[in-house]
């Protein structure tokens, strides 16, 4: 899906000649996640003089190798991550501090680095001055972010200044970042609401107990989520059509859930994924994963109903249904997670696809439009948005457009499925309470955009 | 500045190759506004079923040459205008009002027609319903973009649902789009507020009477900003640097305006355009463009003090200070109009540009957070960001890296000076006092961003 929107643009005038003499620089291989591992390549400096700071060595001291901040001094260390708080910033020209802290420790970042600033969010800063040095750090994370080399990247995440000091609800959001979870995650901003919250029993098995329905999981991404959650602790209901359903036991089988056929579109899909859940997992789902989605290409001139409303159907209306039904008749209950699959082409636009982009910036307004009633529920409402990321689809991709689609990003390579289903898996976490009515691109920055 | 966005993604491993090669299709030739020209190249359609659709038909008879609504028929016509009234979808599967709409007509698009969509700010949306729907707009338009040919554009406004049925709030922003003054603005969202407005007496001479002060004009877009504003009428204080005086002084000769030779940094300058105010204009303004702004650019890692502090302190700390000390001391009086530049760089970040990305990211800041304390004394606030606009600046560019630069966007050209100039004076005019808050890219739906 979002893979069409490279290469219709490699396909424009300027693209295609990118496409035909690409040079293939090797790019860094990214440090992933695996259980049991540290979470950074090296060690953590936590610099800054806000309020979460203190909060935030104390979360992650045990975890991991926290170095003394110390901006004076040599480093011999080569760094796995760098956080810098910046919720002490009050006004434009404190902003000076981002220079300060970073700028010595450029040259002392390990591969796949992680660097992080914490900002307040903007529009529930106390004054302008407050609100313009806050939104003024977007335009430097996004900078930094195409100066890094080596596979590291960075992130601005906004905690909402009704946070308590503790900031607890902040600490799923920076142990995602500060991990090879996040690996394809690049330049992104992160919003952490005001709740608190509770941390899970292990960090490596954040979705211990629960149950995840993941839609469109027999393939691809729906099938990398599905093991994601398992591996995470979830027991898994996967969906897909009937057609995909000898792939769909294999999913289920692999990661020891159950399948269920099911066309999202059809007018009793509530009740029948109620239906299962009765079945198999006493009557309750914890997450939604509104993974479903087609393409049914045709420039606008050319669209017709066919193509037009079985895309609006699978991609916004069948999500839509799916989250009002469920959460209306109880089967995701208080502290559920709903999670979406948006695009780049819902954020930036595509040729030949405006009825799959009007879906996908829907899925957005999806997000933002349930959160606020959701949240009285304690039920959080997210979304990602997928840059390149390579699977069979793309793999059918010529050769020298794929290349090239692969590289308009920071980081110089497609993403992998799993990239995209750890960020859902990380808003699928009990931990993440804080987190609602994110878009989050897992692009690798991605250069393409509006 | 943005420029320089362009030439840093050319110069990355994907890029350089485009710069090498590129093949020079012809782009169209942009119809541009001229006074006493017919606004469009052609008819104008307002079809849809919202609330907009009866009062613009109203609203822009006279000035247009409008057809009936008739989507059965066959369309002799080559239209210049488009116009999809989209209040009234308030669900998603309403969607399809778009397609029904639009498809049969977009083989009977003249050379720079201009497509709008109208649709209710979906934050303000009565239901989530409608929210969803109304966001999933944004897709749509920014597809449509990217499809179209000919040097034509599209854009999406969103009116607040608290305007009344007569919208007259809204007349600008169409007139606007509905012209040559939109040439180079591609495929952006526009939010027009609750405010009713009045008609000025001649929309040809939208800012008669007026005072603008125009920083950094002495060259280049500054300078353009003041012949616009003074072809529409208005008085202009041209402000530069004691360096540029004589380039000053020419830019004021030539739209019989004054010039106040000032570093917009300096403690005092606001007392000094006060006092020039006071002796040339009866100590009174309407319009401050803060458009004086700087780089120095170097790689986060090289930054040094001297680089950081000057960008911020003139492209950030003197806007601020210059529009807060000229409302706070009544020189710029209810229904004043502030202007901010913004860049693609403080949209999309950009790579030796930490501190000009941070200050233009700072500029949006400063519009939201001033926006709502402003409206109480009817003075918008907005900016634009402009993408490839050919300057003395990029002329000095390497004509390859120029040529890739400039085609990067649905044009496939670059923009002009006075695209940039026609947007602010869109803002500047009394007839958009429903007008704030706004970040328009002015860039052709560059292919680049966030």
């Amino acid at each position: 899906m979002a893979s069409d929107l490279f290469s219709q643009i490699l396909n424009s005038a300027p693209g295609s000649l990118l496409a035909k003499q690409l040079a293939i620089p090797q790019p860094e291989t990214l440090r992933r996640y695996r259980p049991g591992e540290p979470p950074l390549a090296g060690s953590l400096l936590i610099g800054g003089t806000g309020r979460v700071v203190e909060p935030l060595r104390a979360a992650l001291a045990e975890d991991y190798d926290l170095v003394a901040d110390n901006l004076g001094g040599r480093w011999a260390d080569s760094f796995g991550g760098l956080v810098f708080d910046a919720t002490g910033i009050t006004e434009p020209a404190q902003l000076r501090g981002l220079y300060e802290f970073f700028t010595p420790l450029q040259r002392n970042l390990g591969p796949s680095a992680r660097l992080v600033v914490v900002g307040t969010t903007p529009d529930e800063a106390a004054s302008t001055d407050e609100r313009i040095a806050q939104r003024a750090l977007e335009g430097f994370t996004r900078s930094l972010g195409k100066e890094l080399r080596r596979g590291a990247t960075v992130a601005l995440v906004y905690l909402s200044p009704a946070a308590k000091p503790a900031a607890t609800g902040l600490e799923s959001t920076l142990r995602f970042i500060l991990s090879g979870k996040s690996a394809y995650v690049d330049a992104q901003v992160f919003y952490v609401g005001a709740a608190d919250s509770t941390p899970p029993a292990d960090w490596d098995k954040p979705l211990a107990g629960k149950v995840g329905i993941v839609t469109g999981a027999a393939r691809g991404i729906g099938a990398t989520i599905a093991e994601v959650f398992a591996r995470d602790g979830a027991r898994v209901v996967a969906i897909d059509i009937e057609n995909a359903a000898s792939a769909l036991e294999e999913t289920a089988a692999k990661v020891g859930g159950t399948a269920l056929a099911l066309d999202v579109t059809a007018a009793d899909a509530v009740d029948k994924i109620t239906e299962h859940l009765r079945e198999h997992y006493d009557g309750h789902a914890d997450i939604l994963v509104n993974n479903a989605g087609i393409t049914r290409d045709k420039l606008l001139a050319n669209m017709d109903d066919a193509r037009w409303d079985s895309v609006v159907a699978v991609n916004l209306l069948a999500p839509q249904r799916l989250t009002e039904g469920l959460v209306a008749n109880g089967s995701i209950g208080d502290s559920g997670r709903i999670i979406g699959l948006s695009s780049m082409a819902g954020i930036a636009g595509n040729r030949g696809q405006t009825n799959y982009a009007t879906t996908k910036a829907g899925m957005i307004g999806l997000t933002q439009a349930l959160a606020p009633g959701l949240a009285e529920k304690g039920i959080t409402i997210n979304a990602v948005a997928p840059g390149f990321i390579e699977t069979a689809m793309t793999a059918a991709i010529p050769l020298a457009t794929r290349e090239v689609g692969r590289r308009l990003n920071s980081l110089y390579q497609g993403g992998k499925p799993v990239d995209v289903a750890e960020t859902i898996a990380y808003f699928a976490s009990p931990a993440s309470n804080a987190v609602t009515g994110n878009v989050i691109r897992v692009c690798g920055q991605a250069m393409l955009g509006a």
